[in-house]
């Protein structure tokens, strides 16, 4: 995309009211826009980053057999308050609101209870098990404080997956199953070395959950680090017996503040209970359905990588999520080198499904700061200082954003080098 | 997909409280889910046709130069204020609810008020536009009365484009690139040949707005439409000075009842100035932006569908929206034909990315009713029955789910015949 048609502009500040990294970096990149405290619309920057990271989760979701639905905003009342979880003295972050003949409905906070309501329509037998359900679904919680940006939102995009299990062997191999999926996601995304897997409380239903944390001063969380093992533990379960259990010992464990980047739950069978999801099993018997949750908040992913990757010049992103992969930074006029710039824009535009290209008419350094703000893997100068090769092929600058790595490259080689 | 894997089933009945026979035919099949009135889940078949509806929409707006956003469903009350469409007296359908701090806030109806306030943050000058800015988003809207399925839903999703223009001449050029656009979506998604740009009321922006509507039966609207012409006109603006002024004549006028699927609206300058979207011109005056906005519900737009293609057995996909494009049937328990059909299953649904595939253990008549009901464009039987030609290859019989028509084809040459 041309620079100069993007609607969007860097800006020296961000808005006065707004303290989060994350977002004072994204908005000042323009991938972002401040509606409101907790509440950002993702402007076209932005949103290629958070359909990169979807399209990563898919990918993963769809390769341990989960089927991708889209259920919705507006919740039924009834459904909830067969699980005890309308009352706001519950759950105390429901916005609600009410339908032209006066009766209450909610946003969907989470999504439990309308899908294992819809599911119990279309299993009853232990042939229809196990069934893996996941959305990308905009939740709205009704936060008190929403103060780190797109991290803690009021309204925010996740991906939410439900399993629904025959047997508790079905359950714990998929539980397995979806762990690895997470670990993968977060390679990924770029967070791999950062995050850790983390026990923490199970709450009603078993008696851990696991969360992945990743590492950040950022973080709202405290977790202690098996930095050799590659564990963590919650430090609201970090007691002897679960040291014990666990084969960690206290002094290897080094305190780190966090940020919970994806969770997965046991949840028993207490909502198909509630909600009355049943099968016959092989004997005929009728039994509830066992289920698994497994979230992980995309647009809170996307603020902890601003968050922990980012340096004094602004955002560095991983290449697998970055909105382009490439910044084509013309710092000439003459035609000729315009006329390589032009030439590199469609040949790397094609081979690297788009990049972003500074065709603008403003000085260099305004260029170089923008690009670093930006935070593109590569940034490939053209201009008039370029060399040419043994072969009389002009050589482009190609650097590398996170590391500074400078490589002098004929076009026809950058996208090899770069990919 | 196996369809012993897809956690859908067919159903005999939709709810009794289902009168639209968009939504009932959807839920028999799997597609949609009905969570209250006008607020619909998307199963993975209907999510499937509703992505290929966005991909379709995303690919005509990108080639106008459309810059895709996604804004919040969370509206800052002030800016709603500031063009006097707060007031529920003003705008009659708000779901409005509160933050925990008591101040007020509603969910998106639409995002004029929104976007232009983001835009009056970057433009400010005549080279920032034409600005085309578009997003799918879901709309909340509280209707009275939800009686049409997806097509009225309370909760549904919408793709709208606004453009943001220096001067008549850029917004009148872009308005009818936009028409041709949407043109060429209502040709792709299978409904160019019963759809008709409509002349409408205009508002107080303009004379005429422009709708789309599609003739149907189950439509809300009344239109009079020149057959020969290829245009109508909405009953709401229908008199003699119109009639004059389109050069159409009354007696050539057929009534029909149709369905509103997409519109366009020059909005003038109100919203650039009451929301402060200004710039300054080649002669440094300032002036306030030009706006249009262009709308299309999807989920209404794949109700219109299913209202006006379906026939008595069931719904007929038309082939570039289909969840799949085809349907591998197994009619045999034999090992033979089993493997035949797996085979398909395997080079089908690589070379038409992915198929339906009856490997469920089910009666032969079962099966194809469930077939014709889920409407995928081509049904491929396999079986015992299946011959061989001259070269020794078997034969699939090969049906197309609107006309009948059945070919014997191998399954090399599958694909290609039917793409």
């Amino acid at each position: 995309m041309r620079q100069s048609q993007l609607f969007t502009k860097t800006r020296r500040e961000a808005p006065k009211d707004e303290v989060a990294k994350n977002a004072q970096l994204l908005i000042r990149a323009g991938y972002i826009h401040k509606e409101m405290a907790g509440v950002y619309a993702f402007l076209p920057l932005g949103l290629r980053v958070l359909k990169n990271i979807e399209h990563i989760i898919r990918e993963e979701m769809n390769a341990i057999g989960g089927q991708q639905v889209s259920l919705t905003a507006l919740q039924d009342k009834n459904l909830w308050e067969k699980t005890d979880r309308w009352d706001d003295a519950k759950i105390d972050n429901w916005f609600k609101t009410k339908l032209k003949n006066g009766s209450e409905t909610g946003l969907g906070i989470t999504h439990e209870e309308p899908l294992t309501n819809i599911m119990s329509e279309y299993v009853s037998s232990y042939r229809d098990l196990p069934a893996y359900v996941y959305q990308f679904q905009t939740k709205f919680r009704n936060e008190t404080r929403a103060k780190s940006g797109i991290m803690r939102g009021r309204e925010f995009l996740m991906k939410d997956l439900y399993s629904f299990s025959a047997t508790e062997e079905q359950h714990a191999e998929f539980y397995q199953k979806a762990k690895a999926a997470y670990v993968r996601i977060f390679d990924k995304v770029g967070l791999g070395e950062s995050t850790y897997v983390t026990f923490a409380d199970g709450g009603i239903f078993s008696k851990y959950s696991e969360e992945f944390q990743t590492v950040s001063e950022a973080g709202e969380d405290l977790i202690y680090v098996d930095v050799q093992k590659g564990i963590a533990v919650n430090k609201e379960v970090l007691n002897d017996e679960v040291l014990a259990e666990l084969g960690l010992k206290r002094e290897d464990l080094i305190e780190k503040k966090s940020i919970e980047t994806g969770n997965i739950f046991n949840l028993g069978t207490r909502f198909a209970e509630q909600l009355g999801l049943q099968f016959k099993n092989e004997a005929g018997e009728l039994k509830h359905a066992i289920m698994g949750c497994y979230g992980i908040g995309l647009s809170r992913l996307m603020g902890t990588v601003v968050e922990t990757l980012s340096d004094e010049k602004g955002i560095v992103w991983p290449i697998n999520i970055a909105p382009f992969k490439a910044h084509i930074i013309l710092v000439s006029s003459s035609e000729e080198s315009k006329a390589r710039a032009e030439e590199a824009y469609k040949v790397l535009g094609e081979q690297l499904d788009g990049v972003l290209y500074d065709d603008r008419d403003a000085r260099a350094g305004e260029k170089f700061a923008d690009a670093d703000l930006i935070g593109l893997p590569y940034q490939i100068l053209i201009g008039d200082k370029n060399q040419k090769d043994g072969n009389d092929n002009w050589l482009c600058e190609v650097k590398n954003r996170k590391t500074g790595e400078v490589q002098h490259v004929v076009l026809a080689d950058i996208a090899s080098a770069i990919k």
